[in-house]
């Protein structure tokens, strides 16, 4: 089968043998989103070697013992436990001390033609969303991960910062809260329709007047800008991951006594619940669809400044 | 009368005029606590000029409007608001937007014969309390803090960073919870009396097992030995400001989601309580009180590695 993989430095579509089940379910992959964390992946983050994706919609081939049947459409959560310790068992594998994470760590990923994951990450999907819109899932259910950490309530003054598909993904899955997306992209921020949105500079003449702020657009500048929009004893989200060591004024947040929430994946009920509803149209993301045998040329692609959401068809 | 004033990068013992009420209650200082934060600001920080300390015990010499008559033995809080804005109606101006803060921002200090503050701001010490354990009461408060930012549960894993005064006074605070206090110098350590201790390396070898850490020792290697103490999800409260940016390593908050809560001032009712019960014991912590005739020679001391607290008597 094909399978796009990062080894030694290169990002490469090849031909390797198809995952035997191995008491897990395959699934036959039919199309799969192109992340920020692969493009960081293929630089050498995390120090990952393998086949690279995590965002994909696909078909049963082998159910692997559980309860979703061949044949069914589905999406998969991507951490996989170990089953045995404490929060496996309380049904939360996300922190598992020995998890592996589909495409990201210690197990093969979804940028090729079938994956591999226990059957009990596996998600039916709802019939009213198609493949395109349900490829989201994983990236929205993030964004919606946003709220297990760091509960808003109704009335709560929220910015986000960073117009990349992260911040947009924020932006809609917090549109209850009706919140100010600051970026830099005026063609970016346009994709968040229905939504406020502001430059940095007009969010910063805004003062101190957020409760809580969401960081998502990766740079040690959205961290500065966060501590300059909330208020004394708000709470600040990182939800991009920074490489390397931050410089961080870290004073700022014990004189304003700010909360720093890290949060990372999100639970895929509640962003699956989003799609089928019709609460968020996805739609608007997807710059183009490409066959994954131009997987290596849409990596490229995806990584050029601008460029929302790339697809690989099969 | 005499004052420790900071100006033009010099600290100097000078006599200037006594402090008019202003509407303002006007206390004559018994006894005065160095703090590190005034060390650092006669290094510079927060830009201060004026008369330095904010740790005090004292005697009311003008009641300023206050229930609290003439003669009587008082600690201060040492944040005044505006007493308009919503937070100090509210009843707490820690983040009073227009706040002066004593001998730390915009108001002269502790370090001097006389002192004003607003009469809201004071507090009558219970007679038990001797005024060389009352004058702990601010950074006490501190200490107690924590809990305000950060409540803690019966049975919660606790560790605390630093085995300076603050680390100390965080220990003390929090004994009920039997933290682990981690810190590099054994003689420091034993003045933990009763609680468990242990160095930065026996720390370390215990891995991800506390549900809070405390950062109490103002370098970042106590942040980082902190996120190598706290299991995914967990909070590390961060209690010392760190000076200018602090590189630090965001990714593993995101990855591990954890919590980062600054925490600065806090209230003192449950540090005096506590002095009251008998349930603290800060005289271990008191190395020398000196006249503040000699507080030049004080600050250099209080500087010395290994010295806790420094008292200021007149």
């Amino acid at each position: 089968m094909r399978a796009l993989r990062v080894g030694d430095g290169t990002t490469s579509l090849v031909e390797i043998m198809a995952p035997e089940p191995r008491g897990e379910a395959v699934v036959r992959v039919v199309l799969s989103g192109i992340c920020n964390t692969d493009l960081e992946i293929a630089r050498g983050y995390a120090g990952f070697r393998g086949t690279i994706g995590h965002e994909f919609v696909g078909v049963v081939e082998e159910p692997g013992g559980g309860a979703i049947g061949r044949g069914q459409r589905v999406v998969g959560e991507i951490n996989a436990g170990c089953g045995a310790c404490a929060r496996c068992q309380a049904g939360d594998p996300r922190h598992c001390a020995t998890r592996t994470v589909l495409g990201i760590v210690d197990r093969d990923g979804a940028h090729a033609d079938l994956l591999r994951l226990p059957a009990r990450n596996l998600i039916a999907i709802p019939d009213g969303v198609p493949d395109e819109h349900a490829v989201f899932v994983e990236p929205l259910a993030a964004a919606c991960g946003v709220l297990e950490r760091c509960p808003i309530e109704p009335g709560t003054s929220v910015a986000i910062i960073g117009d990349g598909k992260l911040g947009l993904l924020c932006a809609m899955a917090l549109a209850r809260f009706a919140p100010l997306l600051v970026g830099k992209h005026p063609e970016k921020l346009a994709l968040a329709r229905g939504l406020e949105t502001a430059t940095v500079a007009d969010a910063r003449r805004r003062g101190h007047a957020f409760d809580v702020v969401i960081e998502a657009s990766g740079d040690v500048s959205g961290f500065e800008l966060a501590l300059d929009l909330l208020r004394p004893q708000g709470a600040l989200v990182l939800k991009s991951t920074f490489h390397g060591a931050t410089p961080i004024d870290a004073a700022r947040i014990v004189v304003d006594e700010i909360r720093v929430i890290g949060s990372r994946c999100g639970r895929f009920a509640p962003a699956l619940d989003l799609l089928a509803r019709g609460a968020v149209d996805v739609g608007p993301l997807i710059s183009e669809v490409v066959s994954l045998d131009h997987a290596e040329a849409a990596m490229r692609r995806a990584a050029a400044p601008g460029v929302p959401k790339v697809l690989l068809s099969r």
